[in-house]
């Protein structure tokens, strides 16, 4: 093997990192990409050579994500679609896998007609540099300092600001953060005609994605049917719904105390039981249309966001026997 | 006169302040009010006292809000409700000011149907206690100490985290903001019949709210179209379109220059220049409905979202001759 180009601490343990090289790809069974969209990405430099040399690819980055041909996939949704000879599976942008591992299970019983969407996108989606972007701007701030940052990470300040711009603008106003989670949920539901809009926001939070989703339905659904849905799950994998029946305010305080919760946060997607899961909150009836809900659906970006699922994809193609592993 | 019970420093100025007794209203042209909601609130105490001794009421508290009798203004919007005999007037919440702003020049031309709106609400809305609260949060957080809350302001740390629950829960798992969003904003723009439905989140940014609007209409409009009003003082009062033309990314990394802001973020509210407008940006078609926009609002939830509202109904009163006055 190659001699390594540098060493990486992860999660306690030295990870040696070596130049990709055609011939590393020989004798594996699965190859994790996270690449970066365009000519450059990883997938687009590397997939072909690594499907040559035998094994599956699982692409976190956005290259093949609208590829006809390319399985699109939140297990939890649609891994159905994905056979012994899909060498190449995207997953999908962090905004939009929160949004359909809700969804996928009320769609099924109502079928989605329109979603109107605005997002509370953490900082960690952009990165590393991200996150010390918005430390710094909280060392200025509480030092009374002026707010100094990097224009090649956010557009201004994030500390504390919210920035309805995230990733580059594209067609007619709109954001590709904005049209990803357009057509990507279109794809995992295999519902073209899906209507969805979209506004999608930075908040100064460091982990953790929150939508605000407004949801139309073709046939009937009212809130404590999605609740019985969300609470399931048999009906809705991957999901915790935390939708306090309680009126009493002072309830909510007690963190801790799941069932005194009465809606998620991004913060509670810190919690280890919850870590990799979807939670659902602020189940209501909306009344302005024959079949409408609004939710509020929280996780975390880089685990079930990014890692998570594209580690999933793999479990999942172990459980159906395309390769050998262990889950 | 009574002797003063405190002094207070506003604006740079000694102000002294008084227990409310009914001979202080002798004399006076106009009263403002900034009460609580209920039994107690200052206008259900002191408003008929203040009226039987002559003067105009002008009440930022939500008590008298959705009266029939008593007229609830924006004056860029519905000064033309109010009459000479109408004693006692009710200034809107925060929230819904700066929507009927942005709204009302939109609704005068294509006439709403349906909004689907998410907002972004700065602390300040919750009083001086929660800029304090977010303040000692991010001191800790940046000390790198354990994150404490006192759950009478914020029914969790805000600091650094979105919290889906403004006010208390009142109807069918809404919270009163959002019901006083739906309702205010109805009564203000005499659309009984208007659909609207809410989420409203607190987010850890300490002045300006925003709100990501989702608008239907009834009558055709196009983005275009709602960028030109929107641009125009005389059918726009009261808002600055900030709807960048570039799509250079890069372009809107230079603060200080407003021709090449793309989109207002509630840190532009602190420009001199701004403070007491509502700014709109990101305006888009939404294609999944006949005539439908997104829209991004931004406003200082204490000045026009509150006390520059106040003032510029009295201002309008002034005008109209109703009372003598400066303005």
């Amino acid at each position: 093997m190659a001699t390594a180009a540098r060493t990486e601490v992860l999660a306690d343990e030295e990870v040696q990192v070596h130049e990709t090289k055609a011939e590393l790809f020989h004798g594996l069974d699965v190859v994790f990409f996270a690449g970066r969209e365009g000519a450059k990405g990883a997938s687009r430099q590397w997939a072909e050579t690594a499907i040559k040399a035998g094994a599956y690819c699982i692409d976190n980055g956005s290259d093949f994500r609208l590829y006809p041909d390319v399985p699109l996939v939140v297990p939890e949704v649609n891994m159905d679609v994905v056979t012994r000879d899909d060498k190449l599976i995207a997953s999908p942008n962090c905004s939009t896998i929160q949004l359909v591992v809700a969804l996928a299970p009320l769609h099924r019983f109502a079928t989605l007609k329109r979603l109107v969407v605005a997002t509370y996108q953490s900082v960690s989606g952009w990165g590393q540099k991200a996150m010390e972007e918005l430390q710094s701007q909280l060392r200025q701030l509480v030092a009374g300092e002026p707010v100094t940052f990097d224009p090649s990470v956010f557009a201004r300040p994030i500390g504390l600001d919210c920035i309805p711009h995230i990733d580059r603008f594209s067609h007619a106003g709109y954001t590709k953060e904005e049209l990803k989670l357009v057509n990507e949920t279109r794809k995992i539901l295999d519902a073209p005609e899906l209507l969805i809009t979209a506004t999608t926001v930075r908040v100064p939070v460091m982990i953790g994605h929150a939508e605000a989703v407004n949801a139309e339905f073709k046939c009937p659904i009212n809130a404590d049917q999605a609740r019985e849905i969300l609470s399931d799950p048999a009906k809705a994998p991957g999901v915790v719904l935390i939708d306090g029946p309680t009126d009493d305010p002072n309830a909510v305080a007690v963190r801790g105390a799941p069932e005194e919760l009465r809606y998620p946060t991004q913060c509670d997607i810190l919690r280890d039981e919850w870590k990799d899961m979807t939670l659902v909150g602020r189940v209501r009836d909306d009344e302005t249309v024959d079949y409408g809900l609004n939710l509020w659906v929280v996780a975390d970006n880089l685990r079930k966001g990014a890692a998570t699922n594209v580690v999933q994809i793999a479990e999942a193609m172990i459980e159906r026997g395309f390769f050998e592993g262990k889950v």
